[in-house]
């Protein structure tokens, strides 16, 4: 191989490596659950990554819009059995009931202020944080069009997008967590 | 470093690089969970990667079987432990429970109804579908030991295997999700 | 470019592809799940991953610290709340309920038994074997601090760490799971 030829191989291998190791500064999460010690936990490390400089995407689908929800979201518009879902569902981070010891709603009221003791910011500000920070939040078109979900209802600055942007930003990221 | 070596070194780069890059065209899950709504996530997530080209190994354990299992599967040759698990475990993806307003099993009825509403496919034709485009179904065999199930009593086109295989496939792998 | 300048920077190109290729021997995992079932999945896996020479973290935290109790933690120096969850939760492996068919309790010692007739090593030999074969187990700070658990409640060879560690690993390794 020419010495030319050599340097253009060995650039292009530079650019394929730039490319594997841009994914070390990229997290992509799936939030599926909408329990509030999951959501919590994946804030947690959302604020964490974003502190260190990393871009983070989460991708929230089926149970886990449920804590992007607007406190005031409504019932008008939506067929019954949407009506049903809306009543029923949490509606935001205030609302969201504990994987375990969750005693009819009193456990996140407990958790909050066990956190508040220790200087554990609350749920509501953490996603606030986020966002400033810059987190990149997509909603799942997919499970907001079966729950009867509109883009209103939701918290602002909240993408919309399906499994294949989630997918995209998993390929270019080096961890991505199902929560 | 004569150029000739150099060369040669180049070359066993670009196959090192090749070999990372790739992971890009794999996807990894480990199907842990057997509520309808995980393994309704785990077929959307994988039909969607099969749709962009990449080779999906669906990693199935623990109650994850469940979804797996044909509505058939008796209990013959088990011993009472396994006929014990066995009659209580749902069979296959029309018996799931969902994680949340499961609702004695209306719940996933619900689900179904507004899914076809919307135009998603039922989980059982997700299924067909991920089989037909070629994803790799693999059964945990400890799994399967530990609770009598046996080879015949799950769907066709699985395999069996266990962490090692998983394991092997995730490090070949960009993106592993445990659902 | 020149033949000596080349050679430098295929030298740089080959530290930067062993540093990506070297993930491929490292494995991460967020413990956050406390069942039994789950717990067992994640020690399984850690073992598989021991076994085939790769350095395993697993970052535990909420429900997971359950699974790390010493069985005679006590309630000494703790305020009213951390007393009330030191005495609700769970304490180490032989407590644990399982997310499904627990039956209060009766659950896991049936599948304990189960395991134990196809051979499989019960949980708290699992985490034994774990910690011979060089585990780091890093148990999660500010969950600690919140749910007043001490260094001294939990087993023996634990890290003590927060979320900028368990990120650090996971950018070190080619799979995490968050289980």
């Amino acid at each position: 191989m020419e010495n030319q030829e050599l340097a253009k191989t060995v650039q292009e291998l530079q650019d394929r490596v730039d490319k594997l190791e841009a994914k070390n500064s990229r997290l992509t999460m799936v939030l599926f659950s909408g329990d509030f010690d999951k959501v919590m936990a994946a804030f947690i490390i959302a604020n964490g990554a974003l502190a260190m400089g990393k871009e983070v995407t989460l991708f929230v689908t089926f149970w886990g819009l449920d804590a992007l929800k607007k406190p005031t979201m409504g019932t008008a518009g939506k067929n019954i059995l949407e009506k049903m879902v809306t009543i029923m569902r949490p509606k935001g981070p205030a609302k969201l009931p504990t994987s375990k010891m969750n005693f009819g709603g009193i456990g996140p009221k407990l958790f909050h202020y066990m956190m508040g003791k220790k200087n554990v910011e609350p749920l509501s500000s953490l996603i606030e944080l986020a966002q400033e920070f810059g987190i990149r939040i997509v909603a799942c078109q997919m499970s907001m069009d079966v729950m009867g979900i509109k883009s209103e209802d939701l918290i602002d600055g909240v993408e919309f997008g399906g499994v294949a942007l989630m997918l995209g930003e998993s390929y270019a990221s080096n961890t991505t967590l199902f929560v």
